[in-house]
């Protein structure tokens, strides 16, 4: 039993693919097939963000920030170029993007908060 | 239409200057002269910073947390001089702080949360 | 006095030890001894959390999500193992991980954000 009003969705015991508290839904996107190029995992990720954000029956411009962190600073022209294309531009939500030491194969790592209207 | 009670202040579509939801303001901040030292660019941050809780009508008391990432820790010494001179003593906000690769000439990028009345 | 319906811990004026607003607990760990390698540092951070949560009288499975920063990936097997034997596997937070530099001799550096009920 939560002992608070939180929702959750697990797929694996070590994170929750999703969590709503509060009015807010936090979530981290990596590309689920990170074998292919950094352009291809933003693509996903941006796919995959647009799953989520439906599956919570939000728009984009539900998103209130996104923290991005690149493998490399040279992949940022590509993910400008992604980003401006797929971004509400009368809502985009903050954004920060920095570079970092990512697991594995990973190019992209987007860590998110939107607001929902549960939770 | 916002779907949501969602505040934000857009100056270009690729993000948010600020974004406020459920009582929460969040930003990012950088230098906006990045051409200077770090010394210079964490002092513009600061003064950033004041004028964007003065926008809200806050004071750096309702400062939540503050995400503090440098472009190197031998800068931590010059940021912890502005910044203890800068916060408020007895009402500061969690801080963290890490090294970071930032785009450009920047030197320092602040992640940034406060409590507001409205939103 | 605090303008804002907030609630915070401070022992040094640079940082609060921990924020309490609008029903969330927002805090960093960082091991107390910090003279030890990975795996003893990211066991203190974790006794150093249910430390935390037992002051705020909840429990792993109000954990909202973490954000952890290691100094090095080759800590993430160690990470996982600690992790995995400490999270509550039916109630686990969102989580990202990602290598930056850190201060000091630091190995591991955790931003965390809990559910409380009050605040």
């Amino acid at each position: 039993m939560n002992p608070s009003p939180i929702q959750r969705h697990v797929e694996s015991p070590r994170y929750a693919e999703w969590v709503v508290h509060a009015g807010v839904a936090r979530w981290v996107e990596v590309a689920n097939d990170s074998s292919t190029d950094s352009a291809d995992q933003i693509r996903q990720i941006l796919h995959q963000i647009d799953a989520r954000l439906e599956s919570f029956g939000i728009a984009r411009a539900n998103l209130l920030e996104v923290l991005i962190y690149l493998a490399s600073l040279e992949d940022v022209a590509v993910l400008n170029q992604a980003w401006d294309a797929w971004v509400d531009p009368a809502h985009p939500p903050c954004r920060a993007c920095v570079a970092v030491q990512l697991q594995g194969q990973l190019k992209a790592e987007f860590i998110l908060r939107a607001a929902v209207t549960t939770g």
